[in-house]
């Protein structure tokens, strides 16, 4: 039966999305630290939808012209001429509830465009905040799928592929896997998955080093939990909107 | 003194080579299965040098102008008009001591040429058979360092990332690592090191499963032996040659 199931691949930095066959795949968008994870939460809490732009610039107006809540940092601080920052705490259900967030990231909306240029089947996002959701999503679906890490400006970083390698442990029996990067994050996750704080942290992981020079310690925990805002995060019309499992 | 060491780089693939800051160091070429193992080997066992070509006519063409040994495979045999192939044990002192060879491979060639065009600061090759003569090199030589996977037409793989894992867990007190790729090469390797064929092949690692099917278990065992041909190669003047190490 090896034969009759789709194939996964990952694709561990952006500059390497081109090596896989994008137009016949779903293309799961990963960028823990902090987008997707910040993205499965709002959609978690009830926004209506998020708009994932390219710019600072382009987040302003967007903004205006929707009334929405634009987002995003630069260098760890809210970006000038925005309103809030990227950490999943500044959007409980009460903020966020019915609102349209207009979010800007450097690698998590780069790697998002590249994919829908490329023609992607279909395009979610993936985080451990709904890694659930993401593993149902894509047994259920039957499709090809490539795992994309966002990285960080094209160099390959821990926790996206470790987010990778958990995906892959739940949803192995289902694809036809021939891939070396799969492989290196499934024992990444192996190693990891005890306590993955401490295993960023013990690694020094660039990422971890990054974040708690501005003392985001509480982000990273919250970003490496399990199904704590477990939605399904569809790239639809320009939009990331709550999904359901294909029925 | 953290800030007095230089810095060390793994570059996974050679699409993710330009992420790097090839001109200020020395690229190590790791194309593990098998070129880098079998240009080690032949050096080793006393060729006078190796001529690296990227195609097989030009093979041939210098192979006759300098009556040299030919070499390359495609798929797995020798390439139509070349003498020799690809494996390590085609190349014991009595038959190659004081040759040249004249050697085509895809993805380690492509990568020494990528990094001669960047203007790196030095290049060598590594493999597990010369594994200390590269980290004796490294150490000594007090400069910058890429660690520069061949990969397989771009696509990561297990071998290369596990040797440039084995160089990091040696030298990685004379260097500043702050990159992801190298602390997965690490962590990858520790899993491995206690029998690496054996790792290899309950992954299912991509070029296990492509070698075996060519009857070449043996190659494998060989390429994954640590100092059996433990010689310094050096990239000079067009070159692979015997080297020493830095006075």
């Amino acid at each position: 039966m090896k034969g009759t199931k789709p194939a996964l691949y990952t694709s561990l930095s952006p500059a390497l999305l081109h090596l896989y066959d994008v137009s016949r795949s779903i293309v799961v968008i990963i960028d823990v630290l902090r987008a997707t994870s910040t993205i499965a939460t709002v959609l978690f809490n009830g926004a209506k939808n998020i708009i994932p732009v390219d710019s600072v610039a382009e987040c302003i107006r967007l903004g205006k012209q929707i009334e929405g809540i634009t987002a995003g940092e630069r260098d760890g601080h809210i970006a000038e001429g925005l309103v809030n920052g990227n950490s999943p705490f500044e959007y409980s259900k009460e903020f966020i509830g019915g609102k349209t967030l207009v979010l800007t990231t450097t690698n998590g909306t780069k790697l998002l465009h590249m994919a829908l240029e490329k023609g992607a089947k279909g395009i979610i996002t993936g985080s451990f905040p709904n890694l659930s959701a993401v593993c149902d999503y894509l047994v259920a679906a039957k499709k090809p799928v490539i795992l994309g890490c966002a990285a960080w400006k094209d160099r390959v970083n821990i926790e996206d592929t470790l987010f990778a390698g958990a995906v892959i442990s739940r949803v192995k029996a289902h694809f036809d896997i021939n891939c070396d990067s799969s492989k290196m994050a499934e024992i990444m996750y192996n190693d990891a998955k005890d306590d993955m704080y401490e295993f960023m942290k013990s690694k020094n992981a660039s990422h971890y080093l990054r974040l708690t020079k501005y003392g985001l310690e509480k982000d990273i925990r919250y970003c490496l939990s399990e199904d704590v805002a477990n939605v399904l995060c569809m790239y639809e019309g320009g939009k990331l909107v709550k999904g359901n499992l294909p029925s």
